[in-house]
C-alpha cells in the first residue's frame, strides 16, 4: 500500500475535437508545452501528467459548453485553479481538456449585513480578504497557498483557523457546478441553515471535480474581531506543547488560530524568513475577540502554557509583529522543502483526535530523527491535524521510498487512533488506498456508486480519489 | 403548489413474510392497531398512515437482517425515532415496516478529552445531556421535543444553540448506516475534519431516512462553559428586536442563543408556563464564557437592545431563572397549538438572509393579523430562521385550506429572499413542491440520482423530500 501513482491509459484526441474547441475558445484554448507543463506539474511530487488542451473559461456557460464539446467526443475534462494542490488532485492522469477557471475571478456580491459573498471559481483567497478588508469582514479559511476558492471547495481545504471558524466545509453556503450532463444547477440558497432536502453542497465541497465543476462559491464571512493578539512560547517538550492547547480549549477558551513547529521547522523558517526564534517545540497563537476578553484569553493560555514548561508567552497587539509571525507560518512549507538546496517538497498530512495526537506526533518524531531525510512536523494543533513536510532529492529514487515508507507509517498510525489519512490535501492521486483502509470497501463502494450516478462516462477528473 | 399529501399506492403484503419477520424478531414485531398507530400518526396536522408492521430493532446487525428481509420482499422500511417530526418526515405513506430504533438507547462512548461521543440513534437528546452533565460536557443541538439523535440527523435539525454552536450538519462527526444492499459502512473517523473522498457524513444528515438508515452517531461535544447568562428584553417593534440581533452579531458578541417570540406567542407562554412577562415582541438570550465575558456581552447587548427601542433588559446568574425561560421556549409549541381547546397544531418554518427577517417576518405577521386563525412568530432570529404554528380546529377544513394559503405565502416569501422552504424540519411529504421551486428541477433530478444509486428499488422511505 503506497502513493504510486496510477498508470493510466492515455486515448489520442480526435483532431476534429481539438478543431471544434479552438473554433470554439479562440485564443483561449492553449496546446503549447509550456501551458501543457503549466497545468500537468504541480507542487509537490509527482510525476508531470500533460493534457491535451487547456481551456481558460470565462463563465459558467462556457463550462457548460465545454463540458458538453468534451462529453460528445468521450474526452475528460478536469478543473483546474491555482495548481497549488498536494496529492495530485488536479493531474490530468489520462489527457483530456484542462479547463482552467482562473481567469473567473470576480467578486459577484458581498453581502455585509448577512455576512456572506458570492465568488467566481477563480476568486484567489488573498484577493477576497483584500477586497473585504475594508468593510470589516473576512474570510478565514487558509491553506498556505493562495489557492482559489473553487478549488479550496473542491479539495475541502482548511488551514490555521479551522479550529474556530472551521473548514470549507462549513464555509461553504452554496455552489453553483456544471454536471456532466452539461447541466447547471445551484447547491443551496444564502440562508444561513437549510433543512431542504440531500445536502448537495457538502456533496460537491471535497468531490475534487469527479461529480461537477464548481463555477461560483457563497460564501460565510465573519466581522474582523475588534481585538487581535497573537502570541509566540516555545516549549522544551512535544507534550507540553500538545497538552497546553488540549487543556486551554478544554478550559473553553475559544482559540482563533493555534499551531504547532517542530524544531527542525522552527529552524527552517528561522533560515527561510530571517527571524530568531528559538528552535524548539513552537505555538503560535492567535486570539479574537472584545479587548478585555483577547487579555483574559491571553492570560489564562499563559498560565497554562508556564504549567506545561512553556518558556518565554511573547505576546503582541501589534499588526507587524502578528503579520510577521503568520507570514512565516505561511512560507513554512516553502521554508521546509528549502532546507536543502534544489530538493522537491512531499507534504502529507492526517488527523487525529486531540487526546491522541501528542502520541501521533511523538510516534512520527522519532520516525523522522531515524531517518536521514531532513523532515520537518507542524500543524494545526486544536484539529488534531499535522503535516510532515519532507524535503527530498528529486534524483534519488530511494530517497522517495523511504519516505513513502515512514509516510505509510505515519497514516497506519493515524488510522489506529480513529483518524484520518487526510485532514485537508485531499485523495487524489496520493492517499487511494488509504481511504479504502480508512472507511472500508463498502463506503468506498458508496462513493463509486454516487460517481456513477452523476457521471456515467468518468469525463469528470477520472481516476482521483478512488479507482471506479 | 401546496404541502396536500401524497395520493399513494399501498400494497397488501405477502402474509409469508410477515411471518418470517415474526419468526426472526418474535415479540419486538408488532401488527396491533395501537401499535400501528402510534408509527403512523404524528404530532402534525397530517393525515394518519398506517405501517403494515413494526420492528424494535436491538442491533445495527438486526437492521441489516430486517433491510434483508424486506428488499427480498420487496417491502418499504421507514426508519422510526421518537415520531416528533413535522414535515410527516417518518409517516409510511404507502404501508411497509416501521423499524423503531428508540430501543436502541446506549450511550457507547464519551471521550471527553476530544469532546466528542457515540450514541445509538435511539438516544433521545435530553438522555444524554443527563448523561454528560458531571462530565462537563453538554450537546448542544435542541429542536422543541426530546427527538432521537437518529432522527435530529435524518431531518439535520438545529435549535436554540444552532447560532454559535450550528446544526446537526457541524454537529455529526461519523454515522455507522446500514444501506439499502444490507450493508453496514461508517461514513468517517473520530477526527475533527478529513478531507478525505465524498462527505457520506453530510450526504445522510437530512435525508430523512431515503439513503440508509442511521444506527450509530457520534457526536461533537462542548465544554459547559464558565459562566451561563440568560436575560429577556421586549420590544414596541418587530424591526427593533431583529436590528438588535443583526447589530450585535455584527459587533461580534458570540451569542449562543437568541429567540424571538411575537405578542401572541409571548402570551400562549404567559398561559401555558404560568408566566407573566409583557405580551410584547420578546427576544431571549444565553450568553456563554468566562464570567467577565459573559458580563462584557451582557453589557453589550443591552446598550444595543436600548438603542432599538428594547425595554427592561432582565438578566440572571441563576440556573432556576435561566431554566424557566428556557422551558418556557421548549414548551412554546404545544403553548401555540393550545391556544385554542382541542385544537391541532400546523408548525412550519423558513430562513432567510438575516437581512432579510425583518422584512419577511413582518410581512407574515401582517398575513396572520388579517386571518382568524391563532397563529404564532417564534424562531432562531441569530440564523434568519422561524416558525409560524397555526393552532386549527380539525373539524374545519376550509381552516387548513386557510393555513395551507397562509403557508404559501411565507414560503413564497422566503424564496423571493433567497431563503429556504425549511430551516430545520426537512421536506418530508409536507415541502416537496417547495423543494423544486427553491433548488429548481436540475438539482432535484440529481437528488433522485442519488437515491436511485443507492436505493433502486425505493424501498427506503419511500416517497419523501420529492417523487421519483
Amino acid at each position: 500500500m503506497g502513493t504510486s501513482p496510477p498508470t493510466a491509459v492515455r486515448v489520442a484526441l480526435d483532431p476534429a475535437f481539438l478543431e471544434r474547441l479552438t473554433a470554439r475558445f479562440g485564443d483561449r484554448c492553449h496546446h503549447s508545452e509550456s501551458m501543457l507543463r503549466q497545468h500537468g506539474a504541480s507542487e509537490a511530487h509527482f510525476p508531470v501528467y500533460l493534457p491535451d488542451a487547456v481551456v481558460f473559461a470565462h463563465s459558467t456557460q462556457e463550462v457548460v459548453e465545454l463540458v458538453n464539446l468534451c462529453r460528445e467526443a468521450g474526452v475528460p475534462i478536469i478543473p483546474f485553479g491555482a495548481g497549488t494542490s498536494i496529492e495530485g488532485n488536479a493531474a490530468p492522469i489520462v489527457g483530456g481538456v484542462s479547463v482552467d477557471l482562473s481567469e473567473m475571478s470576480e467578486i459577484l456580491a458581498v453581502n455585509g449585513e448577512d455576512f456572506d459573498c458570492t465568488v467566481q471559481a477563480g476568486v484567489r483567497r488573498e484577493q477576497l480578504n483584500e477586497h473585504l478588508r475594508d468593510k470589516g469582514l473576512f474570510f478565514p479559511i487558509d491553506p498556505g497557498a493562495n489557492a482559489t476558492i473553487g478549488g479550496m471547495a473542491s479539495t475541502r481545504a482548511s488551514g490555521t483557523n479551522a479550529v474556530r471558524y472551521g473548514t470549507m466545509r462549513e464555509a461553504v453556503l452554496n455552489l453553483r457546478v456544471v454536471t456532466a450532463d452539461g447541466r447547471q444547477l445551484r447547491t443551496a440558497t444564502r440562508a444561513r441553515k437549510s433543512a431542504a432536502g440531500y445536502d448537495l453542497t457538502r456533496l460537491f465541497v471535497g468531490s475534487e471535480g469527479t461529480l461537477g465543476i464548481i463555477t461560483e462559491v457563497t460564501l460565510r464571512l465573519h466581522p474582523i474581531p475588534e481585538a487581535i493578539s497573537s502570541a509566540v512560547c516555545a516549549f522544551d517538550t512535544l507534550g507540553g506543547a500538545v497538552d497546553t492547547v488540549v487543556q486551554a480549549i478544554q478550559y473553553g477558551v475559544p482559540l482563533a488560530r493555534v499551531e504547532i513547529l517542530d524544531d527542525v521547522q522552527m529552524k527552517a523558517v528561522n533560515a527561510w524568513s530571517k527571524l530568531d526564534y528559538p528552535e524548539l517545540t513552537t505555538l503560535f497563537f492567535e486570539f479574537h475577540g472584545s479587548p478585555a476578553n483577547v487579555a483574559e484569553q491571553v492570560e489564562t493560555v499563559r498560565a497554562i502554557a508556564s504549567d506545561n514548561g512553556g518558556g518565554e508567552f511573547a505576546w503582541s497587539n501589534l499588526p507587524e509583529e502578528r503579520n510577521r509571525l503568520w507570514k512565516a507560518r505561511h512560507e513554512a512549507y516553502y521554508a521546509a522543502v528549502n532546507l536543502r538546496p534544489g530538493a522537491v517538497g512531499w507534504a502529507t498530512d492526517v488527523c487525529v483526535p486531540i487526546s491522541r495526537l501528542a502520541d501521533c506526533i511523538g510516534e512520527t518524531k522519532r520516525d523522522l530523527e531515524a531517518s536521514a531525510i531532513p523532515a520537518t512536523i507542524l500543524g494545526h494543533v486544536g484539529d488534531g491535524n499535522f503535516h510532515v513536510v519532507f524535503s527530498i532529492d528529486p534524483d534519488a529514487p530511494e530517497e522517495m521510498q523511504e519516505v513513502e515508507r515512514i509516510n505509510a507509517r505515519l497514516v497506519e498510525r493515524a488510522l489506529a487512533m480513529d483518524g484520518t489519512c487526510t485532514g485537508e490535501h485531499g485523495i487524489g492521486i496520493g492517499k487511494q488506498d488509504w481511504l479504502v483502509k480508512e472507511l472500508g470497501e463498502e463506503a468506498v463502494d458508496l462513493m463509486r456508486a454516487l460517481k456513477l450516478a452523476l457521471d456515467p462516462s468518468n469525463l469528470l477528473n477520472p481516476g482521483k480519489i478512488f479507482q471506479l
